[in-house]
C-alpha cells in the first residue's frame, strides 16, 4: 500500500485495501481555539495523525477527518468567548457520523474505529454510531469509539508531569496537546507564545449564558510551559502501542 | 499575517484577521472516487487550495474544509458503484453549512464565500446558506456560493482543450480536475494510471437503482490523458484573477 | 380505463390499474412567478398535463401533483423579489417525495416516474427518491426522475428558435414555457402582456441577500414574444414521442 | 380581478390583490380512497372549490391546494386497506404548512385561512400553523384553521338527512361528501356505483396493525344513496353564508 | 408480582413480568392548567392511576408516564393564557412515543397500550405509534391507543350528569376530571376553589393568535361544582370494567 | 405556598409563585435498570426528590420530571442487556428539553435549573438548553445544569466509603444511589437483594455491538452492600447545603 490515508488513495487502492477487511479509522475533531500558541485545527489534526500511525500498525485505512464537531463548552474548552471555536448542533454531528458510517459499511467496511480529538464530541459520536448500527442491521459490523487521551497510562503521565498531573479536565491547549502537536506538527506550534496562566477554576456544573471568568483570557486552561517534543513522542509511542493493542483485541481477537 | 488558513491560525491571529472584516472562505467538497489516477479527497483538496490563493489575494481567511458532501450521482460522478464515494444525506450537509455559517457570523464574519468542489453539493449548500441567512437575521451578512469550474472562460477552455471542449458534464476526474491536481498536489496524481476511456454516455435523466453501464469501469467520465501541470497552472491563474475579481465586486464594490 | 388521472379515479379503478404494474407518474412543480403573462401554477400544471399525455401512451397513472416545491433562485426564476413565489425548505420537499413514494410502493406500484417542472426542485427530488429507495428496500422498485426540458432535441430547438436558442438558463417564463402553456392551457396565458425584456444577465454564482438587478422587473428572464401555440404543440409532440420512448426503455425494455 | 385562484394569477395580479390585505385561503386535503363512486382527489378538490366561493365573497385569494395530507385512519377513512390512500408523515405535513405560511407572510399576506378537507389533517395543520406563527413573530399575522363540515348547522343536517343524521364520524364518502361533489364536480361522481353498505362499526380506540373488519369492503363508512346535487347545493350555500360570516368576523370585525 | 408499576420494579421483576407477554401500558399526559382547583399534573396522573387499575386486572405492566405532551389549545384546554400549560412540539412528542415503543419492543413487549389523558395528544401519539410500527417491522407487535373518556357510557354519563351532559368538548377541569381526581388523588383537589363559571363558548374553528375571550378567566370550560368522589369512583369502576374488556378483546381474544 | 411541586400546584398557585422570579427546577432522569434491588424509575425519582428539597430552601418550583432519557451505555449503566432500560434518541431528548424550557420561559420563568439523575443524559441536556437559549433570545434567562453526584465532597465520600471511594464510574446502582434511595424512597429498595458482585471492569472506550462481559449479570457495577439510610441522609444533607449554595450564587449573587 502506498498510503493508508483514504483521501490520498485512488478508489482502486481503497477497493484493494478493503479486501483484507481492514479497520477503517474515522478521525473526528473540530475547529476550536487552543490558546495563543496552538492552531485551531488541532482537534482534527491530532486524530488524523494518530490514526495514521495506528493504521500503519494494523493495516488499516484512515478516512477523511470530520473537521467540524460539537460546541466548545466553557469549562472544558473555553466556550463561546474565543473567535474561531466553531460548533455544530449536536444532531448535525450525529447525522454526519451516521451518514459516513452508513457509507463506509456500504463500501464493505466492517471494522470501524471513530478516533476523536474533541472532548465535547463524544456523546454525539455515540449517538451517530448508534443510529448507524440500527440502520445497517445485522451485517457483522463492529465499531469502536475512543478519545485518545483516555489511553494515557499512569506511567506516561508520571513522565509527562514530573510535578504531578493536574487532571484531564484542565488539559485543553495544555501540556498534553502541546507536546503532541510538537511531535506531529511542530511547524504549527508557536511555543514562544505559550501563556503562563494559572489553572482555570470552574464549578462542577454549567450555566447559560456562560461565565467569562471561568476561563483564562488566553483560552488555555492551564499553562503548557512544560510541553516538549520529547513528551509528545513519548505519548505518541504509548498510543501507538496501546491503541493498537486495543484495536487488535476488539477487532481481531475478540471478533 | 503568518497564514490565511484558519485551522493553522491561533485564535488571536483569527481575531486579528477579523478586524478587517475579511472574506472568510468555506471550502466544501467530499470524499469520492476520481478514477484510478486521482485521490478521493480531491473535491475538498482543490477548493482548499484555490481558496488559499484567493484569500491571499484579497486578505481573506480560509476555514477548515467540509470534507464530506452530497452523494455521488451516476451521471456526474460515477454513483454508488465505486467504493470510497461517501455521501451525506442532503439535509445533513445543509445543516453542516447552516451551523458553520451561524458560527462564523457569531465570530464576527460578515463576508463569507462558500467555494465548492463537488458538483452534487450545490443545492444543499444553497439550502444551508438560506437556512443560515434566515437565522442570523439582519446583521449585514453577505454570502457568495460558487463552484470553481463555473469561472472557466472560453479562452481557458480553448487552451486546455485544443481539440474542443467535451463539456462540463463529462469533466469528472478528467482533464480539468487532473490538471488542477497536477498544479496543486502533483504528489497525489498517478498520471501513469490515467485511463484511456471513451466519453461516458448517459441519458438526460436519472434512475434508481442506478445503471452501472452509464459510467466507465474506471470511474472517470472521459479520459484525462490531455492533462498537464501547465494547464493546471493556467486554470489556477485564471481562477486567481477572475474569482478574485468576483469576490472584490460582490463584497467590496457592490457591498 | 376512464381516466389516467389518479385524483379523478376511484380506488377500485386505481386498484385495477395497478394490476398491470403501470408507470405511476408523480408530477412535481411549485407556485412561482412566471412573468406578467403566465400563471403562477405553471410549474405543476405543465408536468400534470405532460404526464397525462405520456401516461395515455404507456398505460400509466398520474398521481396528484406536488403543488409546492423548492425556493425560487434569482438567476433561474427571479428569486424572492416577486410576490407569489412560494418555496418549501429543501428537506420538506424531500420528505414529501419520500413519503409519497413510500405510499405508492405500499399500494403496489413498482414503476414510478417523477416528472418535474420546477428547475430548482431537482436535487431535493433526487434526495427524496434516494431516501425512499433506502426505506423500501429490495422490492424491485424502479424510479425515474426527469425535468421535461432536458428532452428537447436540437431539431425542436431549431424550429422553436429560428434565430438561435438563447440557452436553457434563460428559459423561465420565456418562449418554451409560454408555448407549452399556449398548447396545454391557452386560457391561462395573457399573451398581450408578454414583456419585451432583454435577456437577464447574471454572473456564474449566487449571492445572499440576492441582487434585484440580476432579473428584469417583469420576472421573465428573456422575452417570450416568439411563443406560439404551434410551437407548444410541436414541443408537446416531441415530448410525447421521446419521453414515452425513454419510459419504455427504462421500465420495460431494460427492466 | 380576473380570478381569485392564485395558481391561475400572474404575479402582478397577485401583487395587486395583496394591496387590499385579502384573506389568503390555503386549501388542504389529501389523495385518499372515497368509496367506489368518488374520486380520490376529493379531499383537496372540495376545499379548493369551497375556498373559491368564499374568496369570491370576501375578496380573497386561493393558494394552490396542498394535495397530500396525513395518513388515512381506519375508523375515519378506511385506513391502509385501500390502494390510493396516500399519507404523509405528520411532521412532513406540518413542515409543508409552516413553509407555505412563512412564504405567504413574506409576500405580504396577513390574513390566512387554512381550509381543510381531510379529517386526519387537523392536528398537523395546527402544528404547522403554530410553528409558522412562532417563526414569523410579531407582524400582525392572523390565521384561521377550519374543517368545512364543522360549519354544518342543525338546519342543514335536518334537510340533508330527513331520516336522521348518523353522525359526522360516519361521513366518509357518504351523503355529505357525495352531495358536495355532485354540486361542485358532478363529472367526477359515479353515482351508479354508490354502495349500499351498512354503517361501519368501530370501537372508541385505534389499534395497530389496523383491523380490516372495522371498515366496509367498499371503503365508504355508510351508504351515500341519499346524496343529491340539490343537497350539495344546499350545503354549499350554507357554507358560503356561514364560513364567509366567520371569516368576516375573525379577520375584519374582531381584527 | 409486588407491583405492576414498572418504575417501581427492579429489572428482574420486569423481566419476569415480560415472560407472560403482558400488556405494557404507556400512560401519556402533559403538564397543563386545570382550573383553580385541580393540579397541573392531572393529565398524566389520571392515566397513570387508571393504567394501574387495568394492569392489575389483566396482569399488565405500567411504564413511566410521559409527563409532557402536546400544546394546550384554547377551545379544549384554555390555550397559552394560563401559566403552567407546557406543550411540546408535535414532532417531539411523536418521537418520544416512537422511541419508547421501540425500546419496549426491544425488551420483548408485544402488547402495548398507550393510555392518554390529554386530549391534544392524540394525533401525535398516533403518529409516534405509526413511526414505531414502521420501524419495528414484523415482530407481531400490537398497539392500542385510547383516551379514557372515550369509554364513558350513556349510563355513566346519565348518573354523573343528572341534569344532562354538556358534552365532552367542555369537559376540561370540569365534572369528569374533578370527580376522577377526587377518587384517585383527593389530596390534590381543592374543591373549595371550584369556580362557578358558565360554559365556555367558542366557535367551530381555531385562530392564531388565540382569543382570550374563548375561555373563562378560571381556565375550566364549565363549572365542576357537580363533581363528587362517588362519581369518580363510579367512572373508575366503569373504566376498570370496560377498558379491561377492550384490552382483553384486542390483545387476547382477537389476537 | 402549599407545595413547591408544579404538577401538584394549580395554575393560580404557579402564577403566584412566578411573581418572585423563582428558580424552576426541571428534574431529568430515565427509566433504567438499577440492579436487582433498586427500582427502574430511580434516575428521575432522585432528582425529583432532591429538587424538592432544594426548592424548599430557595423558594423554588419543581416542574414535572422528564421520565425518559438517553440510552444506557454498557460501561456506565449496563447497556442494552437489561430489560427495562428505555432510551430516547439523543435528538428526541434535546428537543424535549428545548421545548419545556421554551415553555417555562413563556410562563415567565427566568431562572431554570436542570437537575439530572441519569449520567448519559448530560450532553443532550446541554444541547437542549443551548437550542432553547438560542430561541428565547435576550430575555435575561439564566439556566444551570447539574448532575447531583458532581456535588459530592471529599468529606462526604470519606464518610460514605470508609474503605476508599471506588470512583464515580462504578457508581451505578451502587452505594451512593442505594443510600440515597434508602433516604428518599426506602419502600422502593429491596436491600435483601443487593448483589455482592465485584467491580465491573471495562476498558476506556466503547464498542458496538456492546459486550455483555463488561457488566456484571446483576446490572450493578459494584456491590451496594455498604449502603445505609444514614449515608443517604448524609448525602442528601450535603446536597441540600451545597446545591442550594450554588443555586444562590448563580441565580442571586452573581445574577
Amino acid at each position: 500500500m502506498r498510503t493508508v490515508m483514504m483521501p490520498e488513495m485512488t478508489w482502486p487502492e481503497y477497493a484493494e485495501a478493503l479486501e483484507s477487511n481492514p479497520v477503517v479509522f474515522l478521525p473526528t475533531g473540530t475547529l476550536e481555539q487552543h490558546g495563543p500558541h496552538l492552531p485551531m485545527g488541532l482537534d482534527y489534526l491530532l486524530p488524523y495523525a494518530i490514526s495514521r500511525e495506528i493504521a500503519e500498525e494494523v493495516g488499516g485505512v484512515v478516512a477523511a477527518p470530520v473537521t467540524y464537531g460539537y460546541k466548545s463548552m466553557t469549562r472544558s474548552a473555553g466556550g463561546p468567548f474565543f473567535p474561531g471555536s466553531t460548533g455544530l448542533d449536536g444532531n448535525t454531528l450525529s447525522c454526519v457520523i451516521r451518514d459516513v458510517i452508513r457509507e463506509l459499511v456500504r463500501h464493505g467496511a466492517r471494522r470501524i474505529c471513530v478516533l476523536d480529538g474533541n472532548y465535547e464530541n463524544l456523546w454525539f459520536l455515540n449517538e451517530g454510531i448508534d443510529l448507524a448500527m440500527r440502520e445497517v442491521g445485522d451485517k457483522g459490523v463492529r465499531i469502536m469509539c475512543l478519545q485518545h487521551w483516555e489511553f494515557l497510562t499512569e506511567e506516561t503521565l508520571a513522565q509527562v508531569f514530573p510535578d504531578g498531573y493536574p487532571g484531564i479536565e484542565l488539559e485543553h491547549a495544555a501540556v498534553l496537546e502541546t507536546s503532541l502537536m510538537m511531535n506531529f506538527h511542530p511547524e504549527l506550534v508557536r511555543f514562544d507564545l505559550v501563556p503562563d496562566n494559572a489553572a482555570a477554576e470552574a464549578p462542577c456544573y454549567d450555566v447559560w449564558p456562560p461565565r467569562r471568568e471561568w476561563v483564562a483570557p488566553e483560552g488555555s486552561l492551564i499553562s503548557a510551559k512544560g510541553a516538549t517534543p520529547e513528551k509528545g513522542a513519548l505519548i505518541a509511542a504509548q498510543y501507538r502501542r496501546d491503541i493498537t493493542a486495543a484495536i487488535r483485541r476488539e477487532f481481531y481477537e475478540l471478533g
